[in-house]
């Protein structure tokens, strides 16, 4: 009963972001009517700096499979971590199926394949039971009442789409993360005229990304780096050269492979995730490495420093990634030196600022020239490309998304400028239900969202009373006080004191007796006093904390333990 | 025996940074011509992002107390902690005089007051024992074969001194930190013609400032944020405004007074660093606040939000300054809202740019209207600046001093293109031994240095162990398994296993479990195979380890504790 006899429909489209309770990272976006429900984008965020012995974060799917009914499929609108990162984690929950461009769903058959080893032994194969389609711009397919139209845009990596998505209530556009290129590097600009067309015909509300709303003016071109690079390659003509840029860049290596063959260098490719998505782009056609250009990092050894290019993760300071241990000596088989050149084509990523810069003053300390400025473009629209998507798809309501809270209110302040009542803005919390009628938008009640934390192998076995123990042990470490008591109330050995992550036990020696003696008495005296286990557990914890407090003015665990003999 | 016949030095000048392993924070450095040793500066540094549970870092002056017959005193250039940080802890050690300008004196006494207070069990007084002498710009003190004339700069802190350290083998200039501000809000601009005299009679060496030898230009006088403060209260006049800075930018806040003055507002201070610094700067007539303008936080209740300005602590983001409590609503007196005005004067410094997004998302959020750039000058010379000192000075030497290694770097370039010849410019590491004639400059070898952690009241009882138990507790967390053995060999009671920061218990029961059969079996077949408590012990943690590792990929410290009973 989705039409009355007017041909309006009665039920509101409601749009729910699914993404976690941080603003930024894991997209995951809900769109529902009626009986029907798409998921756009499937991410990851990455952990907090206090979220101590994290891997990753996922999306708290509850929502997805309270209503697992009305699942109609998952939309993809490209392959970076933040919009596919957590796809495997979510279909082994939630299965249905995938629709995305061909290098985005070459990257998530990685995800899937690398998940179905990992769970090998449990039977688990997404690959044999999720179906997927790699959809080509222009297409549109159809999932319940809705109709998803794919739309060429550009980014920093390729094959990244837009959304129309068309309901019984209106259409809604989705850019996806996005910049207006007007000389990609692999394919074709930004599909605008479709934009134009698809806001002629009158657009309920544009979901449009946020990054650099804080920023005025265009997003350069990817291939205004080019000339950068040869100029680089050709005033180093006599350095072995290293630049590190991001793994999913894909357009960016080719722009270095190109410069490297015009330079007459070799190139090799270093770090995990950078192999990986060399290796589908190269498959999927997505980058075009000349004969004989690429060889493995150990043919290099038979080639001249200044013959060589290597293109290598570790961008942003990550202390695990192929750049750091070239850098402090410990990759297995090359080190950055005296006379090497080494340019960071990349921008650190907020909060990234130290590692990035504790990297480079590493190599500069060793010797190597270091170039980190102006050797990158961004991939995400500044002010005036978001005001020409708002200019061609004329939206009836705003969705500021993709950003951090500063980036969403920048993004509102240019939709206002641009004529869009304030009230036609909604700016969406995690979990928010936004219902959008033809002439309404209200967020009209939330859904639970979460974030799930992966720690190595474990989903969601570490959670808020685990990483407040984490920070605490951090912080001053952890007391052990041991005791044997007999089932009379005889203490019988102990107290033993042990410590970790507190202070240098040979140095603390007498302070560590002094602990033992006051554990001592106060086990006994309440002992004598007839309390039970858990009364002497308080009273030795109490007595130990207040003589480390005195001492110390530090607040570690104290951890009593007793065994009934 | 300095001089030989003919009147030439055959010593040399010794100069060596005593300022930790790390490059940046805590400027500590050694002159030292035979037997007269004089330290300049002596300040602390913040903990590196991975030195879990450090409050603070200081050097270790084990050079300056191997010769602390040498030592003829302690010459301070300005009151910012990295400056003077360290000095009570410094004198408790090795008690010399102290030479420094008013407001540096004032803070440095605060420092001793403090410390004084902490350690009155003790029977410690610094303020009883050290010598203090005031120094007026233009002063010039003797210590030993030194003599050491102080020079007027401007900085973000008034009352910042240069210093021309005249020595047998000649005139070394120290810039401390500076700027060329012709305009300051306190005192007079930089006293140029000073620096151009020293020079015209030869100096031999420069250490000078590097902090921004990266950035082309002039930095903007302090007094160019007049007019954006006036304005900003003005376009806000009906907003409460909170404007958060250094506690120790005493001209920022003038500013931010005279501003407040002129559009009728009262002002609060807020954050206890600031009001100490505030407090002594007045006391020192180095801060002119005009009467019935500074009220405090509860008299503000009485006052109309749009007539009230606070200027807080806890502009890098700070969790537990004053302006993270107001934005999170745990502070006591004041919460910042919707209708407010925050403006941050103030750049993140580099590593804090993720708080300082976080607060400023937050406020946002909260409905705060939130300025965050524009609204600060630093107070470190640029590349211009740096250049006019070089020509004003003509030194034979460059010491590139203050920032990371690649300021230093950038610094070193500088001095090259004004002409300085490449073996003429000596960037020095920590604990090098730069040796100066009047005509080589040598690093002739190295002393010890290094990071002495502060946690809680225990000044250097946490080290590398201590922090490596404690990144690998806040990583995985750590497993007790407590085990009561008889003499005889006999497992009486337990294991007994016990878990902190690694996984949710209550839903591990079962893993628990498992590892709980697997530690009793390991235990029993070490007893049996005759081990001892060691053997034992580590048959448990193997055993354990691998379970762990093959279930969940995580690596907890496992901690076998046997109660012999």
């Amino acid at each position: 009963m989705s039409n009355n006899n007017n041909d309006i429909p009665v039920s509101p489209l409601k749009i729910i972001p699914l993404g976690g309770l941080e603003q930024i990272g894991m997209n995951i976006t809900a769109f529902e009517y009626e009986d029907s429900i798409i998921i756009v984008d499937c991410g990851l965020a990455f952990p907090q700096d206090d979220m101590y012995g994290i891997d990753l974060v996922i999306p708290d799917v509850t929502y997805i499979r309270d209503n697992y009914d009305k699942l109609k499929g998952f939309v993809i609108t490209h392959g970076h971590e933040d919009h596919i990162g957590s796809i495997a984690y979510v279909l082994a929950q939630v299965s249905a199926p995938v629709y995305a461009t061909n290098l985005t769903m070459g990257l998530i058959e990685h995800k899937l394949e690398e998940y179905d080893r990992e769970h090998a032994a449990a039977g688990v194969s997404l690959m044999e039971t999720v179906r997927r389609k790699v959809i080509t711009f222009g297409q549109s397919i159809n999932l319940g009442c809705f109709r998803i139209e794919f739309i060429r845009t550009n980014h920093s990596i390729v094959d990244a789409a837009a959304l129309a998505i068309y309901s019984p209530v209106g259409c809604v556009v989705h850019t996806g993360d996005f910049k207006v290129d007007y000389t990609p590097v692999y394919g074709d600009a930004i599909d605008l005229q479709r934009f134009a067309e698809i806001g002629k015909k009158g657009v309920l509300a544009l979901l449009c990304d946020s990054t650099n709303a804080d920023r005025p003016g265009f997003t350069p071109s990817e291939k205004t780096l080019a000339p950068i690079f040869d100029n680089l390659f050709t005033e180093n003509k006599n350095s072995r050269i290293f630049v590190a840029t991001f793994a999913s860049n894909v357009d960016r290596v080719q722009q270095i492979i190109n410069s490297a063959c015009r330079a007459g260098r070799k190139v090799a490719v270093e770090g995990r995730s950078m192999v990986n998505i060399i290796d589908t782009a190269q498959r999927l056609e997505r980058i075009m490495i000349p004969e004989n250009t690429l060889v493995s990092l150990d043919d290099m050894k038979d080639i001249a420093p200044d013959k060589q290019v290597i293109i290598t993760t570790g961008s942003q300071g990550e202390s695990m990634a192929a750049l750091s241990r070239m850098a402090d000596g410990t990759h297995k088989k090359i080190t950055i030196g005296a006379g090497d050149m080494v340019i960071f084509s990349s921008h650190p990523i907020p909060g990234n600022e130290k590692p990035v810069t504790r990297i480079i003053n590493q190599l500069l300390q060793k010797g190597a020239n270091v170039v980190f400025q102006d050797v990158h473009v961004s991939g995400h629209a500044c002010q005036e490309e978001i005001k020409l998507i708002y200019s061609l798809v004329q939206p009836k309501y705003s969705v500021p998304v993709h950003g951090e809270y500063k980036h969403l209110k920048a993004h509102a302040a240019i939709a206002a400028e641009l004529g869009i009542p304030k009230d036609h803005i909604k700016i969406l919390n995690s979990g928010d239900v936004l219902e959008l009628t033809q002439d309404s938008a209200e967020v009209t009640g939330t859904v639970p969202v979460g974030d799930i934390l992966v720690d190595g192998s474990g989903v969601g076995d570490v959670g808020n009373v685990v990483l407040r123990d984490r920070q605490r042990l951090a912080a001053d470490g952890i007391i052990i006080v041991c005791m044997s008591i007999t089932s009379e109330g005889q203490l019988i050995a102990g107290p033993d004191i042990v410590t970790r992550g507190f202070v240098y036990v040979k140095e603390s020696e007498d302070l560590i007796g002094e602990a033992t003696d006051i554990a001592r008495s106060a086990a006994e005296k309440s002992i004598d006093n007839g309390s039970d286990w858990n009364g002497i557990k308080t009273s030795v914890r109490d007595a130990i904390s207040d003589f480390v407090w005195k001492n110390l003015k530090r607040k570690p665990m104290i951890l009593p333990i007793i065994e009934e003999v």
